[in-house]
């Protein structure tokens, strides 16, 4: 039992460290990633890491009157803004020197899972309430949110946010950046890529500070290996269906910790629907997946010890 | 007396409309522009104009979790960001279409006598905290301040934007956008301008609503006329130095509605000082300006009424 998880599991990577006879096994399972759907039970096998930066501009002293000072001093949100439209190209390529070095590519059998998956778009953007597809072009939808690196500003402030209108140059704006990352990619070195582009995007008529809140390793599990095919096993026969493999396309940080410190590869084999609403109001978890998740559980049990 | 300027003098245009006659006048003076300086009083002959539009875009029905939508769904800061930091180019000229097509250039009298003024940047960008000059190519500060065109982003908000982090996808971004105005441009078709060159920067794949909040014609006084010889003569007399001639670069409406209804020229004598922290806390007027200023207005009564 870890109970550290949404404050980043300070407390784990320590103990892995300090116990490492005490963990000794041939594999990890955990249960915390989605099925794809009604009917539609799931194994993942890799997971995205995530940098996550935040970035303060502060141009003049305090705000001021934009028609004593507009058009001969930087603006702090125009400046910010800029600098932050200037980080995904047309494409929906992200711009940042390097970001794509050590991304692994999908093999031709993910992109083929992927293409046989049914998908149904116009479902998925109906359920959010968006108006159609948005990304990087050349891949689906299905690749884009699990299997491509990702850049979004999660949050964006500066100068006046009230009713009506207000005639200043904003003196300070900031704003909240995280990417997704994929096997291979280097959460902090992407932390500094970024960090090092923003500062030259932005002019040297301001300054800017930069604050890194998060890191977490991308994860690819071998997606063949006999442990799997139990894992398979187990879940087809506690679901009464085959699982399909995907990506998922969150994060896990303790998954690369138990690869780092114990050299031990990790089933995610979850149960939960997409749509249970994790973290959020009126969060639930359907009977009919817990009853089959108790049978594929306890499959699993039995196909691991029986493996040698 | 007039009490509504800060809210936009909504009774004053249909009061002028409405008593012609009782208002015929050969002039009007205004007491509500600053001296360039202690020890240099001016006299403006040209006003900014403004226009004032806010912008709202919606990606999605709420925000989402960007693990398992990142990439693949359109994220309202992002899109937002990327749009307006493509309203001003690398150089600091403004790219909406048409925006320049109507700006009066810089008179070579005009632009002498800027570089004639007394100008400080080093003191002028340390009284404000900022690093220094920052603005469109090929003009002084002082001319960007006063006689070219600007856009600046008052205001931006969109996601999270509390303490730490939060992986989403932010629904919805907004931002206000003021452009102040110089003669000849016009503030609805320079507001048409802006709405349409914004949507068209966006992405089909989110809405986006926007909202005018307020327009002001940019004003030119003429600044060899037989009024403004008195007015310069008026003050020379209450303040004991000839004036300069200035633009303002901030906006005051109801000259351009004199000129429009009553077809008067409006003389711009004002007496406060650029750091009198106009609107803001502790605003002052300094006693030596008062009494400089009595003397001028009494000078300037006389001069006028002596005139023909």
């Amino acid at each position: 039992v870890e109970g550290e998880e949404e404050i980043g599991s300070p407390s784990l990577a320590p103990f892995l460290n300090e116990h490492r006879d005490m963990l000794a096994a041939d594999i990890i399972a955990i249960s915390d990633s989605p099925q794809y759907g009604p009917e539609f039970p799931a194994i993942v096998y890799g997971l995205r890491g995530l940098t996550y930066v935040e970035f303060h501009v502060q141009a003049a002293r305090g705000d001021l009157h934009s028609g004593l000072f507009g058009g001969g001093v930087a603006n702090a949100v125009n400046v910010l803004a800029t600098a932050l439209g200037k980080l995904i190209d047309d494409d929906g390529h992200v711009t940042i020197p390097g970001f794509y070095d050590d991304v692994l590519p999908l093999e031709d059998w993910e992109r083929d899972n992927y293409a046989a998956i049914p998908f149904d778009g116009k479902a998925f953007f109906a359920s959010i309430g968006a108006k159609g597809p948005h990304g990087e072009a050349g891949y689906s939808t299905l690749e884009r949110i699990t299997a491509r690196p990702t850049l979004d500003v999660n949050g964006i402030w500066g100068g006046y946010q009230g009713e009506g209108s207000k005639t200043i140059v904003p003196a300070e704006a900031g704003a909240k950046v995280s990417m997704r990352l994929v096997p291979n990619q280097d959460p902090h070195r992407i932390a500094e890529a970024i960090h090092k582009h923003v500062v030259d995007l932005l002019p040297d008529s301001v300054d800017c500070t930069v604050t890194e809140h998060a890191h977490a390793e991308p994860v690819l599990v071998p997606a063949h290996s006999d442990f799997m095919k139990a894992a398979q096993r187990a879940i087809a026969a506690g679901f009464g269906r085959d699982p399909l493999l995907l990506r998922g396309g969150g994060s896990i940080p303790i998954v690369s910790d138990f690869k780092r410190i114990l050299e031990l590869d990790t089933l995610l084999v979850g149960f939960g629907q997409p749509d249970d609403a994790l973290h959020s109001p009126n969060e639930r978890f359907r009977l009919v997946d817990f009853h089959h998740g108790c049978l594929a559980a306890a499959h699993l049990l039995d196909e691991l010890a029986s493996k040698d």
